[in-house]
Formats: C-alpha cells, sequence, structure tokens
C-alpha cells in the first residue's frame, strides 16, 4: 500500500485560507494542508528529482520556487542545493533564470528560455537535454528520466510536484491554468505533490481537456478527429494523498510583450498566404484550409495576422501555444476554433482575454503537450505546421537548436512532432541575420546544417523574405539550386551555388553526386564567421 | 464521368487464359482483358509516371516491366524511354537493374537496392529522393509528387499501375503477393492499371489487412491497439473500369539467401538481449517484451535467432518486413504473432512457408506500409525498434543513407518511422568496417554523422559488438564518452576520447558547450578516409 509522506514542520493554518482559495479548493481536506511556502522551503534536498507544471512561460508556480531560492539565498546553498528540474517547456524568468543564476539546477529537461539557464547548459554548470515535447511526458512515466535517481521512493520518478492550479474539484482534481503541457504525467509520477492555487487568475474550469496517459501495452488511439472534439475531463484526476501542501498564490504569469512584425516578417508572411491560396487553387487543401500549426516569434505573429486578413474562413487552428495574434484572428470571424497546450498572452492580451472568457470559452481548449504534440493526431488531421529555424541547409536539412553545432538557444521544443507529421511543413526565417560588423554577416542557408533536428525528409517548404522554395517531389540536387536561387540573401547567392556546384562536379565525377558535398569546405561559413564575424567566404578552396 | 481509357493493339484473347488463371481471376469480365505483355510494351511513353507494387524485393510485377525492357532493348530505346518509376521500395533486381541499366528510369522514389541503380542515381542519371516509408503512400495521394507532371489524367497522379495479385475477387478486388508495400494508394491514384495474376505463388487470400486510405480532413484513427488487429479487409479495392489488361505471370519472387550470421553480429545479438533482460527485471517492459520490430541484415537476424533461444515467452512482432528468421522464431513456440508489410523469405524459407502455409496463416498479417510504419501504432505500442546506421555520431545522430555525406546506398526506408516513435529505439552496427587496405578502416562511431537521418532526439541505445550505450535520459555531454567507451573500435577510442576532449575544452570556453565540437575537425575522420583509405588520423590540430 502507499504510505502518505509525512511532513514534518508544516503547520495546518486553515484559518488562513481567504473566502476566495476556500471558494477555489472544493476539496476541503486539502485545506487543512495549507501552508507557507517559506515553511516548505527547507524540505528540498540536492539532487532533489523534481518537475513544475508550465509550458512556454504561464502555468508555472510562482510562489514556492521563489521561496526555495530565497532560501538557497539567505543560507548561502548557492552551487549545494542542486536540482534535476523537469518542466513542459519553459517557465517564468523570475524562477528558472533566478534559479539559474544561483547554481541550483543541476540538470533542466527539455526546453528553456532565457540567458542564464542558457549560459549554464553552454559553460557546463546544467546537464541540458532536448526532446521532441510530445516524448517528453510519456518517457518521464516510463522511467527514462530516472534511471540514475538515488533517493527516494524509487516507483515514484520524481520526489516532488509543483504545479499551478486555478481550482480544485471536490474529487481533488486539479483545473490547470493557462497551460496543460506535461502536469498530468508529473502528478502521475511525483511521490509529494504541492499545489499553487491561482487566485490572481479566474478559475478556469473548463478550458482544459485532460485524457488519461497510458502505458504500452494499455495505450489506445486519441479518437480526435477534428480539432474541436473533447476526449477527456475538465481537471487531472490525481491520488490526494500524495498532496503534501497546498499554497495560494496571486502572481500573474509573468509573460513580456509579443514579438513585433516587422517588413521581413511581412514579406515571408505575403509568400506563404499565397502559397496556401495556391494549393487551395490546385484542390489540394480545402479553402478553410487544414489545422494550422504556428511557432512563436514575429514570423508567426505575421503570418496569424496575414491570415485574419486573408481569403480563408472558418479556419482551425492545432497548435503548441497560442499568442496574442489569435485573438485578433478569432475577432476576425475567420477562426473558428483553436486548441493548444497553452495560451501564452503578453499581459494586456491576457486582460483582454479574461475579460471576455465567455467569448472565448467555447472556442478554445488546451490539451497535454502529449496529445497537443501527438504525431498520431497531426498526421491525421494533416496539420499545416509553421516554424523557425537557426538555419537550413541547401538540401533542406535544419537545425533549430544549436548555434555553430555547439551553443544551446531554446531546445527543440515540439518543431520536430509538427514537422515530422504535417501534410506541409513549412519553415520560415529570415534569409540572414546580422552580426556585429556584418548586417548580414549570418547568412540562414548554409551548406551543411551545423547542427541537425529536421531531415531533409521532414520539409515540404522553406520561405524567407525572398521567397520561397516548394520542395515537395523533389530530389537533393533539384532541391539546392531551388533553395539557393528562392530563398539565399543576395549576398550569398553565388557563394552558395559555388559551393554547390563545384560539390556537384567533384561527387559526380567520384560516383558519390546523390547529395553532392564538399566535406572539406561544409562548415566552412561557419568557422569564417566564428574567426571574421561573417559567413562571407571569397572562395572555396 | 471517369472515362474508361482505351487501349489498341490489345487484342482479347480469354482462350488463352489457363484454368488456374481462371480460378483465380473470380471476376469473369477481366478475363477478357487479358493479354500479352509483349503487346504492351509499346504503350509506355518517354516521362510516364508509372507505379509498381512491390516491398524489400517481393510482390513486384515481374513480365511487364520485363517485356518493356525488352522493348527498349529490341528498339535502342535506351535513354530514349526514360520514365518516373515509384514503388514503395525495392524490388528484384531482374526488373529494377536491368531498368536502371538500360537507362529507363528518369526518377526513382522512394527506396531502392541494386547497384547499378545506386550508380545512376550516384552519377547523376537517376533523380532519387528517399522518404519515410510510412509517408510515401500519403504524399502520392496528396499529389506531391505529380505537381510537374505534363501528360495524362491531371487528376490521376500516375499514368500506369502495375501490380502483382494471386487472386482476384468477384468485385474485382486485387489480392496482393508477398507484400503489400504501397499498392493501395498506387491503385488509387492510377489512370490505366495492369495487374499480373501469379500463378506460381498460391492464393494468399486471407494473409492481408488492406485499410482504406483516407485524405485530411476525412482522416480516421487506426484502430489497432494489438499487433493482431485486423481493420481491414483481405484484398485491395480498385476502380474495375480503370483495368486495362490482365496478365498471367509465372515468375517467384526472385529473392536471395539471408545474410549470414557471425561473431559479431551475434556479440551485438547477445548485449541486446541481455539489455532487454535487464528492463524486465526492472519491470519497464513486460516479459513478453512489447511488439519487436527488427530491421534486415544479419545482426537482425542473429537478434531474431537469439530470441527464438532466449527467454522471452509469447512474443509479438510489429514490423515491415519478416525473413527468415522469424519462421524459426514461429517454430520455437516463442513468437505469437507477427505483422509486417512484406515477408522477403529466402527461396528456401519460402517453399517452407508456402507448404506450411496452414500452420503460418493465421499467426502473421500483411498491411499497407502506411499502416505497418504508421507512428500512430507505433507509438501506441510501444515497439521495441532495431536498425542498423552506417554511422553513428558521438551525440547520438545517425546516417542510414548516404555514405561519406553524398553516396546513396539504398535511401532511408522505415528506420525512423520507427526510431522516432518506439518506446526503445536501438541502432546496432559493427563498431568498425573494413576498407581496402585497412581492416577496421572504418570506424562506425564519427564525431560528426556526415549525413543525419536520426537525430540525437531519437535513440536510446547504441549497440555494437564492443557493447551497448543506454542513453536514456543523458545529456549530449554524458552521451558522448558513454558511447565512445562502450561502442567505439579499441582502434578509434582513444582518437574520439581526444575529440570530444579538445572540443569539449575549446567549447566552454566559449560558452557554447552544449554539444561540443571542432567543426574544422568534425569531418577529418571522413576526409582521412577518402584521401587515405582509413578514418585513422594522427592527431586533430
Amino acid at each position: 500500500m502507499h504510505r502518505t509522506p509525512r511532513l514534518r514542520n508544516i503547520p495546518f493554518k486553515p484559518s488562513q485560507a481567504s473566502s476566495v482559495l476556500r471558494d477555489r479548493v472544493r476539496r476541503a481536506t486539502f485545506l487543512e494542508k495549507l501552508a507557507d511556502p517559506k515553511d516548505l522551503a527547507p524540505l528540498f534536498q540536492n539532487d532533489d528529482y523534481i518537475a513544475w507544471s508550465g509550458f512556454t512561460g504561464v502555468g508555472y508556480p510562482k510562489s514556492v520556487p521563489t521561496a526555495i531560492a530565497d532560501h538557497v539565498e539567505a543560507n548561502n546553498l548557492q552551487s549545494k542545493l542542486r536540482m534535476n528540474l523537469f518542466v513542459g517547456a519553459s517557465v517564468g524568468p523570475e524562477v528558472e533564470e533566478r534559479w539559474a543564476k544561483l547554481d541550483m539546477i543541476a540538470r533542466r529537461y527539455p526546453h528553456q528560455v532565457g540567458k542564464e539557464i542558457a549560459k549554464g547548459i553552454n559553460y557546463g554548470r546544467i546537464e541540458f537535454a532536448d526532446k521532441h515535447l510530445s516524448m517528453f511526458p510519456q518517457d518521464l512515466t516510463y522511467g527514462y528520466y530516472s534511471l540514475r535517481k538515488t533517493h527516494g521512493d524509487p516507483k515514484k520518478y520524481l520526489n516532488w510536484a509543483i504545479v499551478e492550479a486555478t481550482a480544485i474539484t471536490e474529487d481533488g482534481h486539479i483545473v490547470p491554468g493557462a497551460s496543460v503541457g506535461a502536469t498530468p504525467e508529473i502528478l502521475e509520477c511525483a511521490e509529494k505533490i504541492i499545489i499553487e492555487v491561482n487566485t490572481h487568475l479566474p478559475n478556469l474550469e473548463g478550458l482544459h481537456d485532460i485524457s488519461q496517459s497510458f502505458v504500452p501495452p494499455f495505450r489506445q488511439p486519441y479518437l480526435v478527429s477534428h480539432p474541436e472534439d473533447r476526449i477527456g475531463k475538465t481537471a487531472i484526476a490525481i491520488d490526494p494523498d500524495r498532496v503534501v501542501a497546498i499554497v495560494e498564490s496571486h502572481h500573474p504569469d509573468n509573460t513580456g510583450p509579443n514579438s513585433p512584425e516587422n517588413e521581413e516578417s511581412r514579406a515571408i508572411a505575403d509568400h506563404l498566404i499565397e502559397f496556401l491560396s495556391s494549393e487551395v487553387d490546385a484542390g489540394r487543401i480545402p479553402r478553410s484550409l487544414l489545422p494550422l500549426q504556428s511557432g512563436i516569434g514575429n514570423v508567426a505573429n505575421s503570418i496569424i495576422g496575414g491570415l485574419a486578413a486573408g481569403p480563408f474562413d472558418n479556419v482551425m487552428v492545432w497548435t503548441e501555444v497560442l499568442q496574442d495574434t489569435f485573438l485578433k484572428f478569432f475577432d476576425s470571424g475567420k477562426l473558428d476554433f483553436a486548441t493548444a497546450t497553452s495560451i501564452k498572452f503578453s499581459p494586456e492580451g491576457f486582460d483582454h482575454f479574461y475579460s471576455h472568457w465567455h467569448d472565448y470559452k467555447d472556442r478554445l481548449l488546451l490539451r497535454s503537450q502529449q496529445v497537443a504534440n501527438s504525431p498520431e493526431i497531426i498526421r491525421r488531421l494533416g496539420v499545416i505546421a509553421m516554424n523557425t529555424p537557426l538555419e537550413v541547409d541547401i538540401y533542406a536539412h535544419a537545425n533549430s537548436t544549436c548555434a555553430l553545432g555547439s551553443r544551446m538557444l531554446n531546445g527543440l521544443g515540439g518543431s520536430a512532432d509538427f514537422l515530422r507529421n504535417a501534410k506541409l511543413s513549412i519553415m520560415h526565417t529570415p534569409s540572414s541575420r546580422p552580426t556585429r560588423s556584418d548586417p548580414t554577416g549570418i547568412s540562414c542557408i548554409v551548406p551543411f546544417a551545423s547542427h541537425i533536428d529536421q531531415t531533409e525528409h521532414d520539409l515540404d517548404v522553406v520561405v524567407t523574405e525572398q521567397g520561397l522554395a516548394d520542395l515537395r517531389g523533389l530530389s537533393p540536387r533539384e532541391r539546392a539550386p531551388l533553395i539557393i536561387k528562392n530563398c539565399a540573401h543576395p549576398d550569398y547567392r553565388d557563394m552558395l551555388m559555388d559551393y554547390y556546384e563545384r560539390s556537384l562536379h567533384e561527387c559526380l565525377a567520384a560516383g558519390r553526386g546523390h547529395e553532392p558535398h564538399m566535406l572539406r569546405n561544409a562548415f566552412k561559413m561557419h568557422l569564417q564567421l566564428m574567426e571574421h564575424g561573417t559567413m562571407k567566404v571569397d572562395k572555396w578552396d
């Protein structure tokens, strides 16, 4: 039988529960577990396996992680209390960045955003591995992240789960905040659970669709055939005995403004909307399109903004994250329904959303990331997927994660879940980026991607502000000239074409001309960048 | 309304139908279309889009492709009659190799096996693109391979389908031979259909499970929760009006012997079976394992052979191709059920199989490659996937296709369908291969894979005859020393560790140490091989 973990030093203070908290926590016995985060902080031990709710900086616990950081600072535990931290994706900077700065993170999977945490990873203090966001929760339930865990209940893969809720039902089930992410699986794997009930946010009951996660050989089909299909419940079932503390929190999700559009992002969006229109005209997709997935950033915002003013009606969205422009898209009357695993609005966007909650709530559904990013559903629905890489090579391999092959930015995220399985797999990027010394010092089209996250077998379309390359049905030798001609920045076009033609000549002569390369020069542009601050090379040999 | 294509010059000769053919072709009107392959050959035009049934060298049409090749030879049409050829995977050498040799192939998607066809691709005469085998049939039905097709019915993406059948039902539905592959989608997309009824083979009715292929937004879940679940019919429905000719064929599938085991492949199999046993002991997989996928080749044969003598009972197989060792596995009593898209037995294996057909038929099911390789089902079942790469790098990116980054061998096949979605994704390879001058001239563990088909996010385990590296839950900096230590050949171990340590040192100092590389040296071992016939390098700088 499962033994309820006992926590010493947590005084029960049910009298402290505010009336709004009592409204939100409908399971009365949980109120007896109401605690002050300060009293919880000392319970965390070095090498603990901890998971938080949260995804793309929303829906994460704010109070307890802050209290733990305060505790570390107050007791000079920097670099001494170091934990293994698992979160569906990124969380707010006030917790993750602060933990990284205090050297409290030994390991962090599978995604992150922030200067301090990236520094920790790239300077070797934090072990990080990115993983397809659809797979992270299942690998957690398989125990793959806890093979080397040495303390606590060996059958519970995590020592702690700290999750945000906007309500708790009579059954003790958890109504999440603005994201679902990996919260269901995190709660399933944790020995001890702390729930932060966020009373600053409205009770978001009804926004979520929570399906149970099974492991093979018991896994069943996800019976979703349309984006609006519900396959679960509105709250996450948990084992109430594992709940060791409830905390009231009043902090909003700490989001910033969305990336603004610019001329480049609008040019990319125009190319894309023209392409989608021609696909509709050719009868390959319906006038309502197929469910859209769109990444984060200014290009994504331009695309969604463009669609709000565009020729397509009754559009549906099946994506990972919704940003402010989706509100505009809804308000344009052209978007019928959207589903994701997180809503990451700007503070103003959230204000608008929460104050018009009744207008949106029936057109929106948040699911777990295992479902939102499920290859099964993405392929079935025939999603149109659009994401930004760091660089794409002339044969359409793409780097989504590591600058110069080595420096981790944020991680893979769900890009490969969508790009591998979509009906139309699109990568959009500016053709160049500036360096300190050269306004076009970095070409986003390169001979050989310095790290490969998406393979040539996964991309259908590459688009930059220069133009669009439709790669469907083309061989590598047909792809390369098209990508260079249509997508590369003019400053790099001849250089890349020269690389391709020399490679072609050499490789055909040697009988290895399927995907021509000069391996000795494959990374020459990257080396040039490291040494001279620009990717521009004078000659190839 | 659809207009039946009219073929001139095909004399109707129903009197020629043998009694065995009349038994097999239960739709009488089809017998009126009985034709001599010789009379069909002149109908094929330059730049035609043609698809054949067939997968891994079985179930392909033999007579008509041979007649077309004879016609080309007789009329000096080499390099003049060049066609776009689409087949689920590879077919027999007597047709594909011969077509390649006669320069009859302008384009060939998405997989192939054979010296002549590989030559055509690598010397630039044949445009080739490999694609996930689960996606090829759907991309065909999307019209992605026919965007630039200029003649014939524009709504039919293929001018011709030529398919092998072992029977035709009263409804005109097609009972395939020893593979299903992409045949359902090929038949759906073709303007004109030629059926080769193979009377040398037994009527294989009941061996196949044929589900209908829908395109989004009409696609539905594949309701398979266990390998033995049937979700379709026993024959492929077609539009009978498109059938322009029936041909009788007597040729067996032209398979060779299976690759023999050797000491190396047995050592790899031993490591793997030990690993699987420890996973069972840890409770992460049941004693009956989870459904197995195993590639082609001697290591695969050793593994399956090892399992037939191993500690696991009631095993199930969910794979792409079944080879001879699976017969031994069945006969050992340890294998309960197997499903694939093709059975590629040796001639002796086929003799044994066909003569014991009644013992096997209820324990075996062939499905279309879209189903057999479906990410949806592979992930749901939690398949244990095992495949051979050309090379794996120290961070677990793998090259499955292009030697030295450029020379195409066979193509991606279904490797990425399985490795991306399996519960345990395993790549097995000898640690080294010989060159002409050095018995260990090629290291299969390299600093940077010269072509990447499987990313670091897709592999759980790498195993060579030297040992096994369990990569689950490890960061890149943890993976590299483990792969080098456990898997690299002793001749390369120090060299690779030196590469890693120098890279680590440089990259940490520069704040890009997540996945340390010296890009200037990333392909040095490959360059050394091209120049000196061995990958052994003296020093890195």
